[in-house]
């Protein structure tokens, strides 16, 4: 991306090397420059800095700017000719930069693979597919929207207040009622409002282990979980979940008895991120105990219970923290998925860890903003969250079949269907020959991505699985997604033949 | 704080105990309970839920709720009665940590210091002068909420999507011109928005800096600092300022040359807080020689640039970054002091570390939100930005000749006014004898509090200095603060006699 004073000074630059305007030569006035390219006074302005800077003008006090003796300079060694090259490369870095495409390969490395994800996001993609987002329509936007307007028109003075506090009470209040539904007791007290529940779960991490330290995850689990495991220089082990029952008690058992240094278990126990699953009440029960026997922390990442889908009997599914009775379990959550995507809310329950929480917090980005807490607290206490829930999960759930179909239908055979995570994305098995990131590469560029399996290993695992999101509308459109999707696969098995293998993507 | 549910808990668990409800009697319905108590249905049914946990109640289906034989489960060692005391212990010890008062020793931790000082905030307060904020309504409110509620009502359907990207290009090329009017070339694509300028001092650190490693800090400096580094692991280096110049070149020199490990500065050149001093250009540039000369990163926190007191010549004083050649200045700034506090939006212009500084934002709190970005960018863009700074400088500058003024007035001979701050706050150095932390504990108790000098050191310097926030309307108010705390400073002088020492506080 070029912005104009830029393009301006390149114009510029290029007429002043070529000797259009040759040294010496008295150069338009600022506002002249402005009238004659229409660009605003400030461009004009901004333009000859930078022109100045790299020592192709001068501006002589009172009498305008000139063509500076650029070749004398060119020559010389001094700082001018230095700062010309330091600005100019730094330029072009910070051009490459913006331009710079996927490194697919990035995508397994531990440290990058979120960042790399979210730089798909960037690419201009008719199906971006890669994130875990439902469609804008689906959330409650414009109710949202009317209870900020008023809030905005009866308070502006609220725009002035430097927000303090570990989180709204109103906020608060609403939250602990609503955990109460699904028998969570929480005090408002050991509840912290956060920038999301990314912070949330960073700020637990880091609550409660230290670099060096070991903590047990999900496998297949959220890549975004590996990163920031990662970037706080600890060890992630992680245990084998089963598409019915999540993370395996036995696999967990056996780790915490054979391995040391553990010093938490991470996991969500409703509705796994890829697998789409809840762990059995037996499961989540054996887990605490097992905590308890080796005193570990328990970080529960609960964002997605609120949209998964209900079962006949509950309207939610309970959480670890329900039975937690030791303050063990740090419960975190979040509005993304549920009511306010934008907002960026989430919260945490940190039990015994609550203070430790609370000041790594001010440490890390002192305050959550408030205005959102005040749009959010207004909304659940209106009750239109149990409606829209409701509605959002009946709408995640029609998507089902269609999907469903679509992969029976456009997908090679050998291709298995793992789960449709209650309408939020596919969770698909190809064959084994297919690398999905080969995959990924080649329907980037035709304007479709998805998550590559490789990203929810930190093992080399799931090189042949991808999530595909499809918590939208369905349509000709999404139809025309799976054909695609399907097809290119096809392609890729057709090339490496039947025993062959496909070439990794070099960049 | 009780709330409703739990009072009406209380009162039916007495009446159950004292046996006005004998054991197996059948109690109101949960609609009765409510019309009987004047509450929400959902208060009465969360108050039984309670009650049904800890063992006094229970509910037979069909049939209704029952006094549970609780006589029996007290007898039993069993799990209700675990369960009965883990509940009640949990929620006492919850309750006491919402009563919690200031532990004022807590302040000197380097680990608490700003989590205890927050706590302040929670106190009931007529003069709460310890933070560094200006008052609400000398902030463009309603310009800043008209835009917003136009927004909103143009594009609610901004509230569903699920933000992504490094900030909303948008504001970023707003805070790229701006940089430009004070000669800071940054391009858009080294620039990341975050949650304030306390995230970005904390990922700036995370990116350069390992625990174990140390930094350089001045003294006195910004007490959260402190805390930041202390919870990374790192080491502060605390080199002296003086009231004019800010950190001492000299003293600088003699560091890097003596000490090992140190892998960066972190420095406000620009109205540094407390001081409220800039640093000359020359040692500015002084600064990064010796940086590039020692290999070091510069982490430099310009927060209160844009509102320090113009001098004649610049609206505005250069940052480090102007003169970076290098990338080697990592650049913190905000919009919490200058336009907009409540909206806790932050950037970082990492140089050569942006690409790690962009994915460990990714790693702490995924993204910013975009409803702020959206609206401050429109401010910005409006151009009424430049006239809005120049009338907060001149009320803040008004402050100035009142506060100077009263502090001679009502204060014991041998009080220093160090510094005024541009009308932000005062830095008083009292008679030796008196540790502002006895003097904070008492004033607080008479409704005023500041911050204690103590706090802005990592090595108990400044123990008789305070800081007490003035960016708001001088009148009475204000004069009857500063005369308290003169009284209650000559009252601690005269306790202590001429040479005697006050006792530290305990708790």
């Amino acid at each position: 991306m070029q912005y104009s004073y830029q393009q301006l000074a390149a114009q510029l630059a290029q007429e002043i090397t070529s000797s259009h305007y040759p040294i010496g030569e008295r150069l338009p006035s600022v506002r002249s420059l402005a009238a004659l390219h229409h660009v605003s006074v400030s461009t004009a302005i901004r333009c000859y800095r930078h022109l100045e800077q790299v020592g192709l003008v001068e501006a002589r006090a009172k009498s305008g700017i000139f063509v500076a003796d650029w070749k004398m300079r060119r020559r010389d060694s001094g700082t001018a000719n230095t700062a010309l090259h330091a600005d100019a490369s730094a330029r072009q870095r910070a051009n490459r930069e913006a331009l710079q495409p996927v490194s697919y390969d990035k995508l397994r490395s531990l440290q990058h693979r979120m960042s790399e994800l979210y730089l798909l996001t960037e690419q201009p993609l008719q199906w971006g597919l890669h994130l875990a987002s439902a469609a804008p329509e689906w959330y409650p936007t414009a109710d949202l929207s009317k209870i900020a307007q008023r809030l905005l028109r009866q308070h502006p003075e609220m725009l002035g207040e430097y927000p303090t506090g570990t989180g709204l009470p109103a906020l608060k209040e609403q939250l602990v009622q609503w955990f109460s539904i699904f028998n969570m007791e929480v005090h408002p007290s050991e509840l912290l409002v956060t920038n999301g529940s990314t912070e949330a779960l960073s700020i637990a991490l880091r609550a409660v282990a230290q670099a060096g330290d070991s903590v047990v995850v999900e496998s297949p689990v959220y890549f975004g979980l590996l990163q920031v495991i990662e970037n706080l220089g600890m060890r992630a082990i992680a245990i084998p979940c089963t598409e019915k029952d999540g993370m395996s008690m036995e696999a967990l058992d056996y780790v915490l008895e054979h391995q040391s240094g553990i010093k938490a278990i991470v996991v969500m126990p409703n509705f796994q991120n890829p697998l789409g699953c809840h762990m059995p009440v037996k499961n989540k029960k054996r887990l605490l105990k097992l905590a308890e026997q080796w005193d570990l922390a328990v970080i529960e990442d609960d964002v997605f219970a609120d949209v998964a889908p209900s079962t006949a009997f509950t309207e939610r599914a309970q959480p670890l923290k329900s039975w937690d009775r030791h303050g063990r379990v740090i419960y975190c959550g979040s509005c993304s998925k549920s009511m306010a995507p934008a907002f960026k809310i989430g919260w945490v329950a940190g039990g015994r860890f609550h203070a430790k929480i609370a000041a790594l917090k001010l440490s890390l980005s002192l305050v959550t903003p408030l205005v959102e807490q005040r749009v959010l607290s207004e909304f659940m206490q209106s009750g239109a969250m149990h409606g829209h829930l409701r509605k959002l999960r009946e709408r995640l759930a029609a998507t089902i079949p269609l999907a469903t179909r679509a992969v029976q239908a456009y997908f090679p055979s050998g291709t298995q269907l793992i789960s449709t995570a209650g309408g939020w994305w596919l969770w698909i098995a190809l064959p084994e020959e297919v690398d999905t990131l080969v995959l990924l590469r080649r329907s980037v560029a035709q304007g479709l991505s998805f998550t590559p399996g490789a990203m929810f290993s930190n093992a080399d695992k799931f090189a042949h699985f991808l999530r595909l999101n499809i918590a939208r509308p369905w349509g000709r459109d999404m139809e025309r997604a799976l054909q695609l999707l399907g097809e290119l696969t096809r392609q890729l098995l057709l090339e490496t033949g039947d025993r062959g293998q496909i070439s990794r993507p070099q960049n």
